[in-house]
């Protein structure tokens, strides 16, 4: 099982069967309790239920409402669960656009196959977030209101009713709509400080992923585990774990977002760009992080304005590479990235009993900054970026 | 979050809010395709909710039912869930049984920690699983049926309503009772073979736990992505995985049981019964293993029989080690334990093209076979082991 039976039904978001909700709820206001809450969605949501037998039934839209689950479903049992993080994208020229969907269809594939659940034409992803959209986005992404999103959580669980441990004979795909607090007005502003995030280094007692292990599967097993640390370091006033991996400590993501980090190389003396590998399947294929490196190999190479050019490297480094090199005064600046944190530079990392300080009050992290607006003109379709391939845009919004 | 604040309400199942089912379910016949199925469940089950401000509500007993969770609940998208394996036994004094409970009760409420959803007084799972089977157990175990059981499923999970990624703030308990097919009915009775499983080991680039990990704590988190490694096992006629860790390929699990085996050490020449220890967190700490361990240092330290004299070792072994001992002809035999599969001789390892036959046709297990029949008078209530301190009773059964 956890794959498609040869003869079974493929998804298909061609057809859907709609139900509109006949009670609207009402759209938070920014800010608000309710859209601080992470937990109030949007009128509709989409589900697909697949069985073994027969595949992926009809896609349905129908009104926002709790899940009816067997007490014996898989999913609360043996975590048969995966998910994506995407946003939809209010553009200043009145349009919706999803950023690179497709990457995460194909990523939400890549997960469920490692969960056991059924893989599925990626593509149809971004047709079914449409068809929610076509109903939702009107109310909740007002055209007036360019530069607005919603976090989008598309989601496959194991959802039958055999507790037996054995791959799941039924899941079910559902994706939501949820209003969200810009991720940058998380961050305190303290007078005197610079605005980014302080990370702490993890513990070589606590692990967040190993080779051989699903590090790189945005499965539900990879979160669940790290909340005490990551709450841990919360209550000591960091806003994330660095996870560091091996005995030489290797850094590898931010929390749920991948990191990066820009220096003066100490051999060649060259800058570079940096972020860990993906070979060795310990961290998150992350979209944006691709995105950062295709968009800095194309155009970060050469000096942009008052910006040095980079050479833009994968590869395996240590806290121990960041910390001399901070001590050596190398450090340019560093980030992370992701849908939900988007591009955030990072002020500090506490390591053990050392706090390496990455951006001073009054500095700016530069290259993070010229990115995320590279980023956000494909996003909301401004200065010039109205057409960018990595757009997919939503037509056909309906009026009521 | 995760643990209870100090002013909140701890679990008590001394008060319980019981809504007896109007509509009883038929309860399956052995061997029937209901009982096979994994998927259902006794007339009742128990729901205790948890809230972060109040702690734990009024534990429920009530018709069992599917759960409404919200699509956003943590549960669904982070794995913050944990559960124990337990049975219920109709003894051959006519009585109700839980063997050990509070081992389970300890455990689930250590994974739960784990997985920062709210620990509680580990006695009281005990108590409500009483309640559940006061009420279900004259109907589903009844007394002229000695010998049969209930598995019994304890599950935690988060179930509350917030998206963000931190400690649920809302938690559910929930108990259902499932009728089992007995394990050893699912073991093929090839003629010509001996009856026992069939294991593979398995392959560097799979590994269940990992040191600074969860395998030590009975988290969702660790089957879901252990699934495909089961399925692709058994779909080469194998019963388990048998799962090693680590360059030295240190033999951990088999499958969800752990796993012992008994040989003569080459050094010392002594007949050892050998398991992985669990200082180094890798394996889970099984109550039936615990439950060997004691009953083979009390009892097998001397010869018994024609069974030679043991020495119980909790020690570090790798596939190599077995696979040299085997050569050699110092294996004696190889079982695994847990409640599932309560204990179960092993007749084959796979490792890689090598094929580690550990029983032959008409061989018997003998520790295995001894250590499980005192098991059995422990658990039923026979052989003189009515009121063994090991026994938990269930009295005052309801007659409807």
């Amino acid at each position: 099982m956890g794959s498609i039976a040869p003869t079974a039904v493929e998804l298909d978001a061609s057809v859907v069967k709609v139900t509109r909700s006949t009670n609207l709820r009402n759209v938070p206001l920014p800010g608000s309790l309710d859209e601080l809450s992470h937990s109030y969605c949007s009128d509709h949501m989409v589900t697909v239920r697949w069985t073994f037998t027969n595949g992926w039934e009809t896609p349905e839209v129908k009104p926002f409402q709790n899940l009816s689950i067997p007490p014996t479903a898989s999913c609360l049992h043996y975590a048969t669960e995966c998910f994506e993080g995407m946003k939809v994208y209010r553009g200043y020229d009145g349009k919706l656009r999803l950023f690179r969907p497709d990457l995460n269809g194909q990523r939400l594939s890549n997960s469920a196959i490692r969960a056991s659940l059924p893989s599925f034409r990626f593509g149809e992803l971004k047709r079914l977030i449409a068809k929610l959209m076509q109903i939702d986005g009107l109310r909740w992404l007002p055209k007036d209101q360019p530069g607005k999103f919603l976090y989008l959580r598309p989601t496959l669980i194991g959802s039958g009713t055999q507790l037996g441990v054995q791959a799941p004979n039924e899941a079910t795909l559902f994706i939501i709509a949820v209003p969200w607090p810009d991720p940058s007005s998380k961050l305190k502003n303290i007078p005197g400080e610079a605005s980014g995030l302080k990370l702490l280094a993890s513990e070589p007692d606590t692990i967040r992923a190993w080779p051989g292990g699903f590090g790189y599967a945005k499965l539900g097993a990879n979160y669940g585990p790290s909340l005490a640390a990551h709450g841990k370091a919360q209550a000591q006033g960091f806003d994330q774990v660095l996870w560091l991996f091996g005995d030489d400590r290797q850094v590898t993501e931010a929390g749920a977002s991948n990191f990066f980090i820009v220096w003066e190389n100490a051999q060649t003396g060259k800058r570079e760009l940096v972020t860990a590998p993906l070979e060795n399947q310990l961290i998150l294929p992350g979209v944006t992080r691709r995105s950062v490196l295709e968009l800095a190999r194309t155009h970060l190479t050469q000096v942009v304005g008052d910006l040095g050019a980079l050479e833009v490297v994968e590869k395996t480094f240590t806290i121990g590479d960041v910390e001399a090199a901070w001590k050596e005064g190398r450090v340019i600046e560093a980030f992370v990235c992701g849908t939900a944190f988007f591009i955030t530079p990072v002020k500090l990392i506490r390591n053990g009993d050392v706090d390496i300080e990455l951006l001073k009050a009054g500095q700016r992290a530069g290259y993070a900054a010229l990115i995320k607006s590279w980023l956000e003109a494909i996003m909301y379709g401004k200065d010039g970026q109205e057409a960018h391939e990595w757009s997919y845009l939503i037509e056909n919004e309906s009026e009521k």
